[in-house]
């Protein structure tokens, strides 16, 4: 809406807001009902002073397109349309509020919201930071594109064959033998929890996990109504001992681990305790989705083989994505599996989104049959090692006394937990204010009100070193 | 599976293939229960004889691995298992039949399946033939990626703003003015459809669109429990006097409708009835979603303004997508409304797929915004036009006596009906059989039972002639 504004204009700035929110309301835009951003929003996008802004809504209002909401805000009533046309408005609001999905916690909402804002000191983002993202190697993949073999039509229902070969061979690398046939091509790891969510299970299912997990702070499961049980985590990983006893209580469906590198414990679960896993949830008849986002991620050392390695019969689903290691943009990952479940998974996927782009397909393709992974793959590997042992560096130099966490020897993530409780929110928002963005520990587990997750992928090191040196400065405040 | 037969090898062929199959039962990918694939079948992928695929069944049968099924079929025992671990084997079956997301009719997966099957005319295709794909061009634009305007991360939740501008501009030459916050972008028109439903109705919300409809071949609205109503159509598309009963007797809470080019009609709904609609809509508080999938592929003359244009109070949420001008492939589409719903809408986005292919959407942005997409369209305009006309010609030639249609003036379908009865399923096999695949009327209409859609966009000018000339000559020994 910014760059509406006529800085050189005659009209007064005040009168060109009233204008431009005048159209969004007379578009339709923003529809009887809405609720306007605040007034220090809109000051921050006009970039004008907060009072500019209170003499457009005043102006607003007394026109009858605005109104002040009891509890704050404003928003646009029905006024006009009433005199207009004796209707009653179409209320959207009620559309946006009934839709089955769960909306985002707000806190999530608000973090996809800052993340885009420039100048923030993102210490929470599960991301590789743009200088870690292959730029170069991507333009010279594209450059390289021979129009014969560029696919444009609609693809297969399980996804590219050559892709799907590719990542076939890449899973042999691990020690997963799996043919194309039982792999299923998907818009990114995400994508595939949220195929199964809606293909696999009844309503009110039981979904066991990690307790933390990455899975708490979706909605996937939850919104088709399943039910999801935390397993407590020793420093093995997932403890399998617990899961007869959930079984019994809960009737437990489906158990979901991160084993490698976990989000957002950064833990590695043992070999011996993977092997437990599976004989354990073989006796209960327990199918698992083993999440592997993480995995090629190693910087000490390479993790045990993944739990598909050990599958003697098809109970696990094995999901791999490119997202951590090469571009999240690209949406590419995969689900590995028993051929009827993948099936099943494809023609939900066709119903859903007809298929990944096939641009993505063909260049996942060219990155991971031609080597270029796997060499990529060693530069990030240095580059997050010597982020990694810098964040545990300004950990120690800032929050030795205040906290305790562990060395993660792979992946993104280190989980800070403070010595004693406090307002998490409250940290968030001042952080914020700070130009400092984290994610609290009750994002992952609604206990974990004295938890942080720290990620050492996307902030600067010298960001990362000021970062959490205001987080420790703060959370000392609070403690 | 078929290229890793050896046919030089002094292994025979049928000891190879039960060794293939061996391999994909004991690795979990087949697990216990599986149906596997008709002998026929198997056959067709081995490229053997049926003798050599029965002999591999019955050695496997002999084993204990594979047993036939009461009612034809053979499936995967569980008998190996039982005597292995004394554990009833994890029962993927029931998890594939109870998620909640129904199956595609077994239509649809068949087609989805035979539409990769060389040489087969493939006259219900909804998708630009290969040879009016933009290949050439496609590279042109990947090769001038420039490193430092593509986009590898997770995007923004409406998509990337180079896009949405692209997008806004776009639909400005249509009449319809939107800013690019009020736009989302979606990997095709089918997954705004999919969002839509899973972010803004309640279930058992009772959906109306014109009947026959693209939307009864889909499961989107109804796998979440909603109910479809069919309003009828004549010459000038949808008759919205149907709309008030609807509502008192089945409470519309959304109202479908492709107004330009139907799928599977090919009807262009009117410039007055676009009107009446969007009158009759507002009066009944009933918000419209516009497919316009195929409004610019007009061949005799622009059709009217979409009714977006003639929206004054966000009543309409308007779909676009690139799959059947440009790529389908590229899984770019988007959705323009009213931005509280456009935000709803991005929040599922994020939760279900973290957003659109970031490459995809570099190469949307590239296609709207240099003039490449309208030079393109001139183009297949006048290839498509060459095509309809060509096909209407074979239709006079072979059907005349025995069908009824209509000549299209954009899109892709001409939806022929037959003058009498006949078995809609078994001209579909009959014709499969002679390598024709045809898209049946029942699938978007259960009711019509006479008709079937014909695209004139997929097929070569000599397999359209060859193709309806085999279906003619079905159909007659049929009825
Ligand atoms: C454990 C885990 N799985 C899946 C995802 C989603 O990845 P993708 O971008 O492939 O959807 C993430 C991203 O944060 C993750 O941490
Ligand atoms: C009317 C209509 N809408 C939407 C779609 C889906 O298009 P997309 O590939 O953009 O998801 C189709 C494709 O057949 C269609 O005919």
């Amino acid at each position: 809406m910014n760059n509406r504004l006529n800085r050189n204009s005659e009209i007064p700035l005040y009168q060109q807001i009233e204008q431009i929110i005048k159209e969004k309301i007379v578009k339709g835009e923003w529809p009887a009902g809405t609720k306007i951003p605040s007034q220090r929003k809109l000051a921050d996008i006009f970039r004008v002073n907060r009072s500019t802004v209170t003499a457009a809504i005043d102006e607003l209002t007394a026109s009858g397109l605005l109104e002040g909401k009891r509890g704050g805000g404003t928003k646009v009533t029905n006024h006009t349309w009433k005199s207009l046309s004796a209707v009653r408005p179409l209320d959207w609001t009620s559309y946006v509020r009934s839709g089955i999905h769960r909306p985002n916690s707000t806190t999530i909402q608000e973090i996809n919201r800052q993340e885009f804002n420039e100048g923030m000191i993102r210490l929470g983002t599960g991301e590789l930071s743009p200088e870690l993202l292959p730029y170069r190697q991507m333009k010279e993949v594209l450059a390289g594109a021979e129009a014969e073999k560029l696919s444009l039509g609609y693809e297969e229902p399980k996804g590219n064959r050559y892709v799907r070969e590719a990542v076939a061979e890449h899973l042999k690398r691990k020690g997963v033998n799996t043919s194309p046939d039982s792999i299923l091509i998907v818009s990114g790891a995400l994508q595939a929890l949220q195929l199964i969510a809606i293909g696999l299970l009844k309503r009110k299912s039981a979904v066991l996990t990690e307790r933390p997990s990455y899975l708490y702070s979706l909605h996937v499961f939850q919104s088709m109504e399943m039910r999801l049980f935390g397993i407590p985590v020793d420093e093995s990983g997932l403890d399998p001992a617990f899961i007869p006893a959930c079984k019994k209580q809960y009737g437990a469906d489906l158990l979901y681990t991160i084993p490698s590198f976990h989000n957002p414990t950064g833990r590695q679960m043992s070999e011996d305790r993977r092997k437990e896993l599976i004989r354990i949830s073989k006796a209960y008849s327990l199918p698992i989705i083993e999440d592997d986002a993480y995995g090629d991620l190693w910087l000490d050392g390479p993790p045990p083989p993944p739990l598909k390695a050990f599958d003697q019969d098809g109970s696990i689903l094995y999901v791999g994505t490119l997202s951590k290691t090469v571009s999240p943009g690209l949406r590419i990952g995969w689900v590995a599996g028993p051929e009827p479940v993948i099936e099943r998974l494809a023609d939900i996927k066709m119903q859903t989104d007809y298929g990944s782009s096939s641009l993505s397909q063909w260049a996942a393709a060219k990155w991971l049959a031609g080597g270029l992974y796997e060499q990529h793959l060693a530069t990030i590997r240095k580059k997050l090692k010597i982020r990694r042992d810098a964040a545990l560096r300004s950990l120690k130099a800032h929050c030795q006394a205040i906290a305790t966490w562990e060395k993660p020897s792979g992946g993104f993530y280190i989980w800070v937990t403070f010595h004693k409780p406090l307002p998490l929110n409250t940290l968030f928002e001042r952080a914020l204010k700070k130009n400092v963005l984290i994610n609290p520990g009750t994002l992952y587990d609604k206990e974990a009100k004295q938890s942080i997750r720290l990620s050492y992928s996307y902030a600067s090191i010298s960001d990362l070193e000021k970062g959490i040196r205001t987080v420790a400065e703060l959370a000392r405040e609070l403690m």
